[in-house]
């Protein structure tokens, strides 16, 4: 067999059945391989006028396939089936190669890999891909960690089957060393998921307290999808909220179960970020909020219990509250995506990674679930100012979350008066009011730490950590001195 | 070396300390052991007519001076440390001794020793220790993990120094199996978390829009310490709020730094929330606002954020307010360990160990920083109703809910208003809302994963599974059929 293929693609379900078309229809020479046979065959039957494809039917073969460097992409289960792969390949690889990982790893698996394969000279790029089967096929959101090396060979590739943003640019770009690539991908899921309930929010307000029905808010939301908010979730939202049941002729909405799943990202995304020390309750509260729907035992034991029964807003006042529903859903989608940026910033800290904050927001802009003209403006930010803090420091967003914080308060407190959870809107608010407050409550709980643990505290006026002997004659006593 | 003592304590740092001393001053023959002998000396020299100690200079002499089976107490660091020790006395020990872990272990590390120890014959009983110096001193909770065996053995002792609850029921008892101990301790910290930021919001929304100082605060507190709060925390937090810092004439709570430190059983407790499926956002927000409070890079960046700059309530109106403050504090409590005591369920269910719900709560009466008179109603709660879904479903909890939930509302309503941040109060009223709910917006995120990812859905109307092909003729698929 000729070494005639640029790239090759193993595993070929949906997701690598598509990313190699996409290779495919952009030119590119593509090696295919698939533990059972039949797939191979049958993508190149029903589409093997797309492109130049090289079908294997063994590990060997297919790697026989591959020009040098050989890049070769997994795309099978993370966890087991990803390792027992990575093993297979690894014997026939040889130094200088790239294994590209393209399915949900977790970073931690990704680090381990990259190290093991480092050892033996093969380059491993654990690679976020994201907008689902098909941007896979159209063009994605594509994150690859790994070498700068391994980048050189393996970039070209990517950026020539990514989305393009607005501005022609693709969006897949070097994210940082081992892990870095399938930590922003997991980061961008857990934005996902805020946004989602942040909508779905929106959404239960709109419906619950204006009283509206699934097509007017659809219509809501297709105004909404002309201005700040313009974004794949809020047009897709639309689309849902649009659409009748053939069965039933109810609205689609109403017939499905209100209970929602979850893979794992999301969780994994808390889980990081309280490793790290990273408040990301946006991201926290959709999670549980998810996991909340689902129990169905719990919600049935407490149906009964009494709500405000308030009564929905008279019409005269349902569109100006749309309208604030508007500004408090805008807000709390900057706070989560502030939230999102702390921890990609903490992460690539912790592991030494120097991702470019603004790059991740520019390879966001087209290709993945969360896309949205408002990544623009948050690359323009980190762009202009590499050091800001935090995005909520921007000068930008904050002029516009102080104009929106009048509207913010009054859809929380409507929220709380007529029954209608928003864990996320509520809780973005909070996050907003506690990070900006001069003093917080949290010199109470250090005050009892110290009461109940002797755990010590630090003083405002002065440097040292101090306990006061409160069992005894409330003296203080410095600690941190001999 | 007579084998004299019935029980024998290494590591004598303040808990280990402390513990060995609870033991003698209870009629105990306790031999003490620590990696530098200085420690051991100076308990003696100190506290040694206290009662019998056997004071030893090696883990060998320890060992032999210990009665058959032998029963020992570790109290060293949790990690590293702790695996050595284990590893150094296993080879001492002979089957059916047993070993107690009384340090801060995480569960799943506690059933990895005790796995280990178990095929040496060696119980090990994992125990979770609750109250800190005083308690350990003078009656603490205790939550022993591990084998029944090792229970016959060790439960004397235990309950022997134990703190009493009100009816004179020692707060010792069986937990379960391998790490059930040390995890119903962590989730006694979550708990303990979740709390401490619930009294955090009351004091701040007291101070910032009822305008009370510092000392009627207190004062509040202290009243509040006479009716259904009655607990360890608020009379806590009644003595902080009253102290004057000596320095600068200032309330205490003025003087001390506003960021407030964990380590790290808050953060575990959400992360295995996490793993189990158990939405437990109370004790979630107890953690990202104690994260919040430290990062004092991101605060300072935040604080130009402008708010709404509402003034605190006219006097009339403060009392009035303080009551509701009661109310949202207490109903949001009850949804904290309703939280609390779902997760128990789920990990004893996850990992087979049979944790009897009202057990728990009864040696929660008294020893531990959560005890409270409020406590007991729980322990009757789950006695007489063992099947018990949720503590929400609890007539009387159900009764006081909906009795608060209108102050609860208001008080939620108010922060936002206000601009002081309430993410444990406004969060418990979202929970509380999202579980009551007839019909969850968890029905629009999973027709938008249905419309990106074909994630699949199911109906209300009927079983299966569905995909609408959003992409094509938007026709409804059974995915679950051949």
């Amino acid at each position: 067999m000729t070494a005639s293929a640029q790239i090759g693609v193993t595993g070929l379900a949906v997701m690598g059945r598509n990313l190699a078309r996409n290779f495919a229809r952009g030119g590119c020479t593509v090696a295919l391989h698939n533990r059972t046979e039949a797939r191979t065959r049958e993508l190149v039957e029903e589409f093997g006028d797309e492109g130049d494809f090289v079908p294997t039917t063994s590990a060997r073969e297919f790697v026989a396939a591959l020009r040098r460097p050989r890049c070769l992409v997994v795309m099978v289960k993370a966890g087991g089936p990803t390792d027992a792969v990575l093993e297979e390949f690894a014997g026939l690889l040889e130094p200088g190669d790239v294994i590209v990982d393209g399915g949900n790893a977790h970073f931690a698996d990704t680090r381990r890999r990259e190290a093991a394969l480092r050892e033996r000279g093969i380059h491993f790029a654990g690679t976020g891909i994201s907008g689902g089967e098909e941007g896979a096929l159209l063009g994605p959101s594509i994150m690859p960690g790994g070498s700068a090396e391994a980048y050189e060979v393996l970039g070209p590739l990517l950026e020539r089957i990514a989305a393009r943003a607005p501005d022609g640019a693709p969006c897949a770009a070097h994210i940082g060393p081992d892990g870095a690539g399938h930590f922003v991908k997991m980061v961008h899921n857990g934005i996902e998921y805020a946004d989602m309930q942040l909508i779905a929010e929106a959404y239960d307000l709109l419906r619950k307290v204006a009283g509206r029905r699934p097509a007017e808010i659809a219509e809501i939301f297709r105004g909404w999808n002309r201005g700040r908010l313009d974004s794949y979730l809020i047009e897709i939202t639309a689309q849902v909220l649009t659409h009748t049941d053939a069965d039933t002729g109810l609205p689609f909405v109403d017939v499905v179960a209100d209970r929602a799943e979850q893979k794992g990202t999301g969780r994994w995304t808390v889980q990081t970020a309280l490793d790290l020390g990273v408040p990301v309750p946006g991201i926290a509260q959709a999670v549980f909020a998810r996991s909340q729907s689902g129990h169905t035992g719990l919600r049935q034991a407490a149906a009964a219990l009494p709500g405000p029964g308030a009564e929905p807003l008279p019409e005269a006042e349902a569109d100006r509250f749309a309208e604030q529903v508007e500004q408090a859903l805008y807000a709390s989608k900057v706070i989560s995506y502030a939230q999102g940026w702390d921890m990609i910033r903490a992460g690539s800290e912790e592991f030494g990674w120097g991702i470019d904050l603004s790059r991740v927001a520019a390879i966001w802009r087209a290709g993945c679930i969360i896309r949205a003209a408002f990544l623009d403006r948050i690359r323009a930010s980190f762009a202009e100012r590499p050091g800001l803090p935090t995005l909520l420091a921007d000068p930008e967003f904050a002029r516009e979350l102080g104009g929106a914080q009048g509207a913010w308060r009054r859809i929380a407190a409507a929220s709380a008066r007529h029954g209608v959870p928003t864990p996320g809107i509520s809780g973005a608010l909070a996050y907003y009011d506690g990070l900006r407050a001069e003093h917080l409550p949290a010199a109470l709980t250090q005050a009892q730490r110290d009461y109940f643990g002797a755990h010590t505290y630090r003083r405002r006026d002065r440097e040292g950590t101090f306990h006061t002997r409160w069992g005894g004659d409330r003296a203080e006593v410095r600690t941190d001195q001999g």
